[in-house]
């Protein structure tokens, strides 16, 4: 059975009625349940846990981690940002949520800035279908509406896609690739932006299908060693040895 | 006129004789070399010299920096790594050679570990051009040979390249992706496998010929603005205002 | 010196007054005339020519080709077409430009349909930068917009292409990846969708630009010897014999 | 249950006794006897039945299609190639094996000559994986080996994959992109270079093992409604209309 761990930063949902309201327990608990509905296992973890809720052994057990943050980033541990990235590159999937384009895992993970313009005013964003034959956009149609959405535009600074998915459309003038795949080591790492702490987007029954659809996707990479970069500060200081490796 | 950066950690060619004989006054000055032969302008830069002899000024006049590292990737200070990347977000070229797989500007880059595997045994590398209509591979033909190789085997843990320009074989059984290009932020990132510091690798003419090819392309990014990243450790703190982007 | 060779099917233009007004000498006048202002050598052909204007004596002196065609994609003959892939393949640039999505040698070089939506309602369009430092967006800024365009809308049937620099938004409410470059062969292909005869796109300073850079750019190819596609409809009769291929 | 339709030229095992000796039943009865055991359903089809056996009606049962074809491409019907290549626009899998890169259904698919270079001298072949974590390689460890192979060399005149799975290693000097993917309309489609009528290939456990991952990869597309291109030929009579795309 696959096993999602649903992250959050759960700061907002503490601080603001707003948003409180629209997630009382929390964006995370939200979509655990979209992610329950669809037959994953599901854990959640916040930033204000023990080592933000993501230890070693936590991990271990993870094969897709969804990961919502957006005033605090930089409260983020980088020594969970590396053991984050090690699984990754290890096979673990990663779902990056909306606000968390500027978050550490997936900034670590692009080697870009993450950064893109934005607007709040509650317009309409319109999620086309680039890629109708890919997993991630099963069951979605030509395209489908979040009524009320904090705009992204473009230029959006991340390497290009492995596979761009969808494509967003905004009420006022600007357009965003909104749905955006990448293969890092053995993981495999998917990219969608709707979902604001202040509309209910994470209610809204497309977004659901597409988070659990990028689930099975990301989860879907093969068993195999990863790289190790446990020791990548190290010096390198037998390079010169004369061992070779063994081939034959 | 463009103008290279050729960066060396210099150290092996002043504390290894079998080094300093092929490279007496440095790696750097050698590939420094057949690029100003080829009618770029260029400086160097050393580990050793303060800020490594990166400083805000120097990336500022350099449209394509070369990277030689090996031994001491370690003692790069992250400030600098900073510095670099933001320069290749705005548009400066980076190539990135041989044992600088593992440099941190590279993995900082790549954002994953460039690993790979490895022998030294003076073997014949037969690189193969994977794309003969590549501004990298002009003049090259089929493939050329490295007489002495140190040997670099797949997996090697990177992004998919965004162009696959050289593969090579190695007499040992194994191959490598020797050639690869990618776009990070407005900058074009070309790492080149051959060259090693006990072999006169950077003295043969096709890999001479491979390092001009790679300035120019590396050099012909269009003239824009970059992203920010600077405050990339900063709280968002305004991301619930209602400014608008001025977009009409 | 590089040379364009810029192909027009020619009909609408002496059928219709609303066209011939906007491109008294025809679309390819127009386009040739932009490109001669930006420093290209430049001839013209068009369908009623014999061969279409496209003999290989023709392809042999090009080194981008310019297409437009609309209403008699069909009348263009295979063999012209199996040239036009011959030459691309070799290294000849291909500038496919708006209802050229359809021609015959986009959907040769595409293996696809090229299908997409579309609308005739004189709506706004605005064409945002994807990859700022792509050489195609030199000097384009955010965006451009064309007031009164041809809606084109996802989805787009095209292979994902190797880099996607421009995307545009419409007033109607649909996206559209509107720039898009794939390498065939030695060859480098660009698609451009603004410009429609009934508008006078094609005479705008931004539309005129673009088309410069991507003539630039699909000159760039490194020059190699191309693939045979020429006996590919003979039997490979030889192919169990034990010539052995002289590597060394 | 995913249902996989094995086509073969079905020519030489006739013809030969060398490969008669090695596919009694032709190659094609191989292939489908290494998928069932992996728990697909399968059909053959061959080159000699009605239509090649490739009906309108057996494709639209076919969720993969495996194609091997050497000595008779240019006897495969163009409609029989039309209506494979809208069958993969509409999503169905297409599995191209060793010297069917030069078939029709892949150059179409392609776009480019699928040239290669060659030599017959039943050399060793090593496979290795250069994407660990793609469901293609799963199980297949770092590499393995054809101990006595057709050899298949660079330049190999073919889009640049979307992703690179294996590169093959040749005793005579040669590199090898021996396992590519490709998305074309809604369909996935897998290129795998070992297998030689000559060679016990298919026989061997790590092929069949990847021609199982092979055909669940290529399966596992989303249901979406494919692209039209059977009016391809027509002239767009009406795209002048003032008909607007209905999209509220």
């Amino acid at each position: 059975m696959t096993t999602v761990t649903v992250w959050n930063e759960y700061r907002h949902e503490r601080e603001h009625d707003v948003v409180a309201d629209l997630y009382p327990d929390g964006i995370h608990a939200t979509i655990a349940d979209a992610l329950e509905d669809r037959g994953f296992e599901t854990n959640t973890a916040t930033l204000d846990e023990p080592e933000h809720g993501l230890t070693e052994e936590v991990l271990d057990d993870t094969d897709v981690l969804t990961w919502w943050g957006h005033a605090a980033h930089d409260e983020v541990d980088d020594e969970v940002v590396d053991r984050v990235q090690q699984h990754v590159l290890d096979g673990m999937g990663l779902i990056v949520l909306h606000s968390a384009h500027l978050s550490k895992p997936f900034r670590r993970l692009m080697g870009t800035s993450g950064s893109l313009n934005w607007r709040e005013a509650a317009e309409t964003e319109r999620v086309w279908t680039i890629e109708p034959g890919h997993p991630i956009a099963d069951g979605i149609g030509d395209y489908f509406e979040v009524p009320d959405a904090e705009m992204y535009g473009e230029r959006f600074d991340v390497p290009q896609p492995d596979d761009l998915v969808f494509t967003s459309w905004f009420e006022g003038g600007e357009v965003f690739r909104s749905g955006c795949c990448w293969t890092r080591g053995n993981g495999r790492v998917f990219y969608f932006r709707p979902g604001h702490e202040t509309y209910p987007v994470y209610h809204q029954e497309e977004v659901r299908r597409v988070l659990g659809n990028a689930c099975e996707w990301a989860a879907d990479a093969a068993d195999a060693p990863g790289p190790s970069v446990s020791n990548r500060s190290e010096p390198i200081e037998d390079i010169d040895s004369d061992d070779e490796r063994s081939v034959h």
